[in-house]
């Protein structure tokens, strides 16, 4: 895969992660499936509201007892015979020329087919006398009228907001079923890397876990093992894929993937049936990738503004549809100075966007400015066949 | 508070709410740092890069050595005294004349000032011979080059994303202080409420304390108890206050503040100093508020939508501010069909976004609709002194 595209070896990387995303699902409680995405429609067991009831606080009436005051103006006065709040229990049927006292939410008795709100009405102990017409099914809320008993109330492959656990909980729903999560594991290499303590000379902390960790679960999957190798040899590379194929949908590996000695990762590539070779971008030139185990497995180079790009550009974009979530915003902005590109590859220069729709280049294009990276808040994202943009023009922008 | 326009008690709960928001700090690992806010600016411990070191697999050499090369074209061999991978340990200076083999992320050695790539060289066991010339510096990543040892690595105030969290795994930064998240009791009021079993004639399904733990979770805050009083009395009420307020900075409740009898949420506040009144908003008319024991509540009407609308109006975009979240999504759009709105109430109807910029009403205004706001992904602002709209108008969104 020499100078593959970087469309082209996206298209390879999702037809390799692809078939292994999982298809199984959980069983989650509603108050804990906020982000989570529905595995099927799900459908109402109730009609929702669940029995018809008063939208107002005020009297539940027999609409044409009322037909005096449509007709003359004149005020009707009916006996209050009870009182109806929104608890549990079923009030007895209404008698015509009768009153009942409703509150909001409570069973719209029997018999009666309208409420006439408090503030039309003028009450003493026995009687109510009404001075605004209303006509029959006036607030009421008929049983069923928002969603019918074995309706839709959710999509399948819907993520789950606030508003949709409000529907399911209205419905009476205590537990559903939402897609298992992507399971990864994280495996970076690197003789040179010091984990959980000081660097020695020679030596730099490891960022790529952290932030393939933290990248994927943004992403709305579950990292369930992060391995660093002790020794930076094939054979433990090769133990940590086992670990990492009992417990994956998809590893990622950082590091030993370009042409120097020491390349454990590209080693083990060449031996084992996987595709080690160079992507025209920048960063994130060389890449690998190969299937162990069953177990698709993204092998990113080591520079860290590398490996994090890589995720962005080959494999957030499968996650995220996994977990039901938008795609990264892309949209055109304006160049604030002139820029310079290298024939022939991608470049995913790092942005800041300022007022107006203006962008300006933040740092370097190398691939060590983990600072840099972390100050951008989106990636300028310039063709293979572009050498040079100019202050002014327009530029495509992906959000981070 | 009667009548009170949308803004106005937007704004008095914001003044309610704004000194309660906490300002303590929690220490928290990097790896548990994703979607917290940094509670101060960040400086670097050290300079990133920690060390100088190579851009490139290559040869690290003395860059003018490679003078003849430069004037002649003519290559120029140097004896290899010496390899440097990325692995701990400081190399031996470089004896001008000579070359070390160097690896990407390897230490340059003192001396040496250029690294020539691989490509552009051809080696023997014992010597390089280098075809094209290099420049003092050129693939040489100085200490310091990205950030110096005391700089601002994140600014204060910052939602930490995977990119910021590999910059400070960079910096060898394992524990940073966030801002303490909010945190919130729920507290759902209301006799006709059925919680863990099944509802009995005339009862419903709480759906308030799912919405709103729910909702205030997606806005960075930690719901610590949602509360069912038993009863539906002033003193269970008021126990649940006592309650809330050891647990919590904000107090939501929901239900008992309408005009109807048995309103607990209202008595109390009308007799501990609370406001209960009528904003000039549909679903969301009646509200209350008030400070219990220094900590402040916010009191929403029971009906599903109204509450769900209340929140996401006056308290979601306080925590999201706090939280680092950017503020709902605002967008005119283009309406589908007529739509009338009554005079002197600020409508926000339910929708959902079409092609083209369009958007459609989805069900109708009443508070009730829960299956219709969880079928809708935005409200349609209406202002107070419209009442009609026009197909093919312009209408202001809010995206839910």
């Amino acid at each position: 895969m020499s100078h593959r595209s970087v469309d082209e070896y996206a298209a390879h990387v999702r037809a390799l992660i692809t078939p292994a995303l999982p298809t199984d699902v959980d069983t989650v409680t509603v108050g804990a499936a906020l982000g989570r995405v529905t595995a099927a429609a799900i459908l109402s067991p109730v009609d929702l509201p669940l029995f018809r009831n008063s939208q107002m606080d005020g009297f539940a009436v027999v609409a044409s007892d009322l037909a005096t005051l449509l007709r003359t103006g004149a005020p009707v006065t009916l006996p209050i015979v009870g009182e109806v709040a929104a608890e549990p229990g079923t009030p007895l049927p209404l008698v015509p020329g009768t009153a009942v006292r409703i509150m909001t939410g409570a069973v719209v008795p029997e018999g009666a087919d309208a409420v006439v709100p408090v503030e039309d009405t003028t009450a003493t102990a026995n009687t109510v006398t009404i001075t605004r017409a209303r006509a029959s099914g006036e607030f009421v809320r008929n049983r069923g009228s928002d969603l019918k008993a074995g309706d839709a109330l959710l999509p399948a492959g819907l993520r789950l907001a606030s508003r949709h656990l409000a529907a399911l909980a209205a419905a009476g729903i205590d537990e559903i079923e939402v897609r298992r999560r992507v399971r990864i594991v994280v495996i970076s290499t690197g003789a040179e890397l010091a984990l959980g303590r000081r660097a020695e000379p020679g030596e730099i902390y490891d960022s790529n876990s952290t932030a393939l960790t933290a990248a994927a679960t943004a992403c709305g999957a579950e990292v369930t093992y992060a391995i660093h190798p002790v020794e930076d040899a094939v054979s433990q590379f090769r133990g940590s894929l086992l670990v990492g194929a009992s417990n994956a949908d998809l590893i990622l590996t950082s590091g030993g993937i370009s042409l120097g000695a020491y390349e454990v990762v590209r080693e083990f590539w060449r031996a084992n049936g996987g595709e080690v070779g160079h992507i025209a971008m920048q960063p994130g030139g060389p890449q690998a990738s190969g299937v162990f185990n069953g177990v698709p497995v993204i092998s990113f180079p080591g520079n860290p503004v590398s490996t994090q790009l890589s995720f962005e550009i080959f494999v957030a974009p499968i996650l995220r549809e996994a977990a039901g979530l938008p795609a990264a915003h892309r949209q055109t902005r304006t160049l604030m100075a002139d820029l310079r590109s290298a024939a022939g590859t991608r470049q995913f220069l790092r942005g800041r966007a300022l007022p107006e729709g203006l962008v300006e280049v933040v740092g370097g294009p190398s691939s060590h400015l983990v600072a840099g990276l972390a100050a951008s808040d989106l990636l300028l994202d310039i063709p293979e066949d572009i050498t040079e943009l100019k202050a002014g023009g327009p530029v495509e922008t992906i959000d981070l």
